[in-house]
C-alpha cells in the first residue's frame, strides 16, 4: 500500500506546507529518538504501570499528579482541575513568544475497564513482546536490550495505547525539539482527562466554567488508532455514544424447566427476541426512524474515503472472519449509526448449566451516533419501538405489582450519552494540519469510535482534529491491550511537526 | 438407629389392602411419626450435608456409603454397583415370605450443580427456616425445639428435596412399618442412583448387566415435586432430556466495536438470532416438522389432566408471572416437546462491559422430549434447520481456516440424552398404586420433568410409575433448594402405603 493521497484529488489545496522543512524536522526528531528508546519506553512503561481505570480512583489521582509534575518538569504553568466525583482534569500551557495561534492538544489517561483473568499477563504490569500475541512472539527484556529497539516490539498493558501512548509521544516530541532548540510556533495548552473511558461526564462542565484557561484556535484530539494500512491518520471527527443496560424479567426465581417450561415465560428467550427486533446480523437497525436524524455526507467526505487504502483483506484474516456485515466497507460502514451488543447474560452455560428457566437476562449495548442525532432522540424512538412491541418500560427494579401486571418487563438504564461530530475539512487550520501531517497521511472524515470532541465544538466552536499515533491492532478495549514502537516513534515525529511547523492565516 | 429387623422372626401374615385398613396405617404410620420427627429430620439433615454433586465424585462416594449402611442396618441385603467413571449405583434387597410381587423403590442421591454464592446459606450446611425465602420467614434451630414442627418449616440445602427426602420418606417408613409390626405385602428393592443430575448415563448398563438383581414387578420412582395445588400425586410417564451447548464464533479477538462495528459479525446478535429462530416467547418451537413423532395423549390421559386440580393463579402469584406462555394451560404445555434456554453468555454486562464486540457467544439448551420422539431425530431436525439458516456445523473448537471459510459458525455439543415415556395407566399394577395412594391424588399422565424410566421399560418392560413425594416449591435445580416438611411426613406415609398395600393379579 505505497499509494499516496492527492489533496488535489478530494478538492483541497495545501498551500501552507513546506516539504522540506517538514522532512528536516521530522529527521532530526527521528536522530533524537534513536539516542533516547529507553528514556522514552521507560516513561511509557511507568504510566502504564499507574492503574488509572475507573474502579480505581486513586490510581487515577496518582496518575494526574505524575502528568502534572512531568508538565512542570517541562516549563508548563500546570494544574489539575477538580469537579465533584470526577477524575482530575490535567491542564498545561507554554506560550511561545510571537505566536498568534494556540493550539490544544488532548488525550485522556484512564483506560477501559480490565478483567485481568483474561489477560496474558498483569495489565498494569508493562511487558514487551516481540510481536502481538499468537504471531510466535516472545519477551524481551527491553530495560537490558540495546537501542535501536525493533520496531515491531510491543508493549503490553491496559491505557498503553489508548492514550498513554499519545501523552508519550507529546513530551518526547516536547523533549527532542527543546534538545533540538526548534521553538515551537504556536502556543502549546494541554488537556488530560480522567474519564474518556467512562464517557466524559464531567468534560462539558470542566470545558464552560474555564473557557480563557482550556480556549484554543485548533483542537488535536491524540485517541483513537491509525488507519489499519499503518498510515499516520487525521480524522475530522467522531462518533457519539450511548449506552444502555436492559434486563428483561422472567419468574421471581429461577424455576425447573422441566415442570414449568413452555408455561413460565423464559427471558433468555425474550432477550434474543428484543436483540433481534433491535439489529440484525448484517448491522442494520431495525427501530423505525432511526436513521431519520444522520446528516448525509459532503462529497468531499465521500471521496476522503475513497482514497483510503484498503484494508478489508487484512482484517479479515487478522481477525479470522467468514464474512463482514453489510456491503459497504469498513469505512463506509462506520459512517453510518451502530448498536453493538457488548454483552448478554442469562442462567449459566456449559458445565455450570442448569436445566431451569433463569429468573432474569441482561443486555448491555453501546449505540455509535451520527450528526445529527442525539442522544435523546435516540432514548425516544427506542423506547417508541420497544412500547409498540409490547414491553412495559421501568427504570428502577421492578416491584411485585409491576411484574404481575406486565406481561413483558424491562428495565432499561440509559447513560447520558453524547452525540457525534464532523468537523469541517476545509477550513484554514484543517488544511493546516493536514499538510503538516505529511503526504502519507490517510484522512477520515470521522472516526468510527467516540471520542468527546463534540463539546469542544460546543463551547469553543473551534476546529477539532484526530491525531491518533497508536496501531489498529491494539485491542484497545480489550484484554492485552498494546502499543508496537514503531507508532510511538512515527507519533512522536507526529506531534514534533504539529508543534514546530502549523502556521496558518 | 442402631435396631436390627427382623421381618421374617415376625412372620405376619400377608392381608389384601382395603381402604378402611389404608386408612388405619396411615393413621398409625402418622402417631409413629410424630413420636420420631426429630430422628426423621436428623437423617435428612445428615444426608444433605453430604457434597453428592457430579463436581465432587468423593461426596457422592461417600453418600453411597451411608445409604449402603442404612439399608443394611435395616437388614436389607444391600451392595453397591460400579462402573467406569460412574459413582455407585446403591441397591437394596428384602425379602417378604409369601409376596408374589416385587416392587423397586427408586430415587437419586445426587444433586444438581450449585453455585453457592447464589444461595442463602451454604447448599451443604442443612438450615431450617419456619418458611419458603421472602415470605418474613426466620432460621429455627430445630435440633433443640420441642416437637411436633410445624409442618410448614423447610430444609434447605442442595438435595435435600430432590431427591433425598424420598429416600428419607422411605427408610422412615420402613422404620414405621416394622416398629408397628406391620409386614409389606411385596418384596422390596431399592434403586438409588448417583447421577441422574447428568443424565443418568451409566443406568442402562446398570440395569442391562443386573437384570436378575435389579428386576421388579412395579417400578416407583421417588423423584420430582407433586402436584402445584400440594396433593399427592402419581405419574405415568416423564419427558425425555437432551441437552445442547452452542458456540457462535466472531472475531478471534473482542474487537473495538467503534472502529468495527458494522462490519466484523457481531456473535451475541447471531446468538440472539439463532436462539429467536429456534423457538419464540410462546413456547413454541419453530423448527420445521420438530412435532412429527410426538405421539398424541389418549382419552384416559386426556381426561387424567382435565380432573387435576387448578394451580395456574397460585403459581402465577409466586413466581410474580404478567403472563404465562402459550393458552393451553400449565399442565398440557408440558404434555408437548419444550425447548429451554437455561443459559447465554457473550461479552460482559454491567459496570464490566466494555464497549467491543465480543469474540464468541454461548447458548446453554435442554430439550425435554415427548413420546415418540428420541434424541437422535431431534438432532437431526435441529441440524438439518440450522444448516438451512445458513449455519456451518462444526463439534470441535474450529481451525483458522473453518472461521475464514465459513460466514455463520457453530459449534454444537449434543450431551446423549434419553426419550420420554408414557406408561400403559390402565394395567392392575398401575390401578393398584393409584388405590394405595388415596382418593386425593392427582395423577398426570406424564411429568413434564425428566427422569430416566424408559430405560427401565426397555429392559424389564415393567410398569413404571412416578411416585414423588417433595413441594412443587422446592427451588429444586436451583439455588434454596429446600423440603417443606408436611411432604415429607405425608411422602412417609404414602411410600407406608406402597409397601404395605399394595396387590395386584
Amino acid at each position: 500500500m505505497r499509494r499516496t493521497v492527492s489533496w488535489v484529488a478530494v478538492g483541497l489545496s495545501i498551500v501552507l506546507s513546506t516539504p522540506v522543512l517538514a522532512a528536516s524536522v521530522r529527521g532530526k526528531v527521528r536522530r533524537y529518538r534513536a539516542a533516547h528508546e529507553s528514556a522514552i519506553v521507560s516513561q511509557l512503561a511507568e504510566l502504564t504501570s499507574l492503574r488509572s481505570v475507573a474502579a480505581n480512583p486513586s490510581g487515577l489521582s496518582a496518575t494526574a499528579d505524575r502528568l502534572e509534575a512531568l508538565l512542570r518538569e517541562r516549563g508548563f504553568e500546570a494544574a489539575q482541575l477538580h469537579a465533584e466525583g470526577a477524575p482530575p482534569l490535567v491542564v498545561g500551557t507554554l506560550r511561545t513568544p510571537g505566536a498568534r495561534r494556540t493550539v490544544a492538544f488532548y488525550a485522556h489517561y484512564d483506560g477501559q475497564p480490565v478483567s485481568p483473568s483474561q489477560w496474558r499477563s498483569d495489565p498494569f504490569t508493562p511487558v514487551m513482546r516481540s510481536g502481538p500475541l499468537g504471531s510466535g512472539e516472545h519477551e524481551v527484556d527491553w530495560r537490558v536490550a540495546k537501542p535501536p529497539f525493533d520496531p515491531q516490539w510491543r508493549l503490553f498493558g491496559r491505557a498503553a495505547a489508548d492514550d498513554k501512548a499519545s501523552i508519550v509521544a507529546f513530551l518526547a516530541a516536547f523533549d527532542a525539539l527543546r534538545a533540538l532548540r526548534t521553538e515551537p510556533t504556536v502556543n502549546l495548552k494541554v488537556v488530560w482527562e480522567g474519564e474518556e473511558e467512562a464517557g466524559s461526564p464531567h468534560l462539558p462542565i470542566f470545558l464552560r466554567q474555564n473557557r480563557d484557561l482550556l480556549g484554543a484556535d485548533l483542537w488535536l484530539i491524540g485517541d483513537g488508532p491509525v488507519h489499519a494500512s499503518r498510515r499516520q491518520m487525521l480524522y475530522f471527527g467522531a462518533r457519539g455514544l450511548l449506552g444502555l443496560e436492559a434486563t428483561v424479567y422472567g419468574p421471581l426465581r429461577p424455576a425447573h424447566d422441566g415442570h414449568y417450561g413452555n408455561w413460565i415465560p423464559n427471558p433468555a428467550i425474550m432477550a434474543a427476541e428484543l436483540v433481534a427486533s433491535l439489529r440484525d446480523s448484517e448491522g442494520r437497525i431495525l427501530v423505525p426512524g432511526f436513521s431519520e436524524d444522520v446528516r448525509p455526507l459532503t462529497e468531499v467526505e465521500t471521496r476522503a474515503i475513497a482514497t483510503l487504502p484498503p484494508v478489508e483483506d487484512g482484517l479479515r484474516r487478522q481477525f479470522a472472519l467468514g464474512r463482514s456485515e453489510g456491503s459497504e466497507g469498513l469505512t463506509m460502514s462506520t459512517m453510518r449509526p451502530a448498536l453493538n451488543v457488548r454483552g448478554i447474560s442469562a442462567g449459566k452455560i456449559g458445565a455450570e448449566a442448569t436445566n431451569s428457566i433463569p429468573s432474569e437476562a441482561m443486555v448491555s449495548i453501546d449505540f455509535r451516533l451520527v450528526p445529527d442525532q442525539t442522544p435523546e432522540k435516540v432514548r425516544t424512538k427506542v423506547e417508541s419501538f420497544l412500547r409498540t412491541r409490547g414491553w412495559t418500560l421501568v427504570k428502577d427494579a421492578p416491584s411485585l405489582d409491576e411484574r404481575l401486571s406486565s406481561a413483558r418487563l424491562l428495565r432499561l438504564r440509559w447513560d447520558d450519552g453524547y452525540r457525534g461530530l464532523r468537523t469541517d475539512m476545509s477550513s484554514p487550520p484543517a488544511r493546516a494540519v493536514m499538510a503538516a501531517a505529511g503526504e502519507r497521511v490517510a484522512v477520515l472524515p470521522m472516526m468510527g469510535a467516540s471520542v468527546p470532541i463534540y463539546m469542544i465544538d460546543e463551547v469553543f466552536h473551534a476546529p477539532v482534529v484526530g491525531l491518533p499515533i497508536v496501531n489498529h491492532d491494539d485491542n484497545q478495549h480489550a484484554a492485552d491491550e498494546n502499543l508496537r514502537l514503531e507508532n510511538l516513534w512515527e507519533g512522536m515525529e507526529t506531534y514534533a511537526a504539529m508543534m514546530a511547523e502549523l502556521t496558518w492565516e
